[in-house]
């Protein structure tokens, strides 16, 4: 299974390729989306959807795995975070990708185990598990990467409903 | 010079086609697009974006006005109007049109000559500016017809600054 993870923004779209087979990740790619500000936000739309069609074309994943919104969130990004989140998912949709969208809460839980884990954490062991050898910059990166591992886990069928045991991955299991 | 005026939502996009000339506006076409409540939202997503290309690319206006959008319009749906506005603007940028947007402050104050005008005077006043028989329904298309409204006002030179008096208008000035 070919996964892209997407952590949604206007500014930075961070995102990740990872092939999950037999409960092992292998790192295809990963990067970032930039669009610069002062351009006009039509076009940075257009750059968004561009790009990620591009993608989505070049690695073919199968499924495309982005980071549900919510209204607290961030007050005053959040209109436009969403109006990027609409580009991405209708380039998923015209690309004919699946699309499974995951809670912060629910990709804490299936990188780290719990819901309550810190950012740092949830990078590390994205690192680890990924077995990179340094956590990917910018960290909207690191969080897409995030945002699939928590999507192999839940296609996946070792864990189970999406709950990992962390010393289990840190053994490589 | 002509508008495609857009209300932007997911369940119903209102849309109205104006052509404004020599301080006059003509009704080319209005209506809605609609999706239905159960279906994914990223086909909903895509049958408003391609509903709308087809609707621009059909009419050929020059340009799109949109209502700009505000985190306290309205708390439950404002991330999903967000991601349904993305793929209007992406589809206007896609096919050619320019793009402006307004406050409902500013269709108000532009179609009925101050900004605490109710939605009611709005949608008679979009009436009788374009000489219709009655307000078109649903309320997303005399809402759209409106924005359309708005910038035919702020392109044109009788009023500038967006600012007219409904007297004249009355009279067919």
């Amino acid at each position: 299974m070919r996964i892209l993870g997407i952590d949604p923004g206007y500014a930075i779209v961070g995102w990740g390729v990872l092939d999950y087979h037999n409960t092992r990740f292998s790192v295809v790619d990963y990067g970032a989306i930039l669009t610069e500000a002062g351009t006009p936000f039509n076009e940075r739309l257009e750059q968004i959807y561009d790009e990620s069609c591009r993608i989505m074309r070049y690695f073919h994943p199968e499924s495309m795995a982005i980071e549900k919104l919510f209204y607290n969130t961030n007050a005053k990004t959040v209109i436009d975070v969403g109006q990027a989140r609409g580009a991405l998912v209708l380039a998923a949709q015209k690309c004919g990708l699946s699309i499974a969208e995951y809670t912060p809460l629910q990709v804490k839980q299936s990188v780290v185990g719990y819901g309550r884990a810190e950012k740092k954490q949830v990078q590390e062991m994205t690192r680890l598990i990924l077995n990179l050898p340094k956590i990917p910059k910018p960290d909207d990166t690191a969080d897409a990467l995030a945002i699939a591992i928590c999507h192999g886990h839940a296609g996946g069928s070792l864990f189970g409903g999406g709950k990992i045991d962390p010393s289990r991955i840190r053994q490589g299991i």
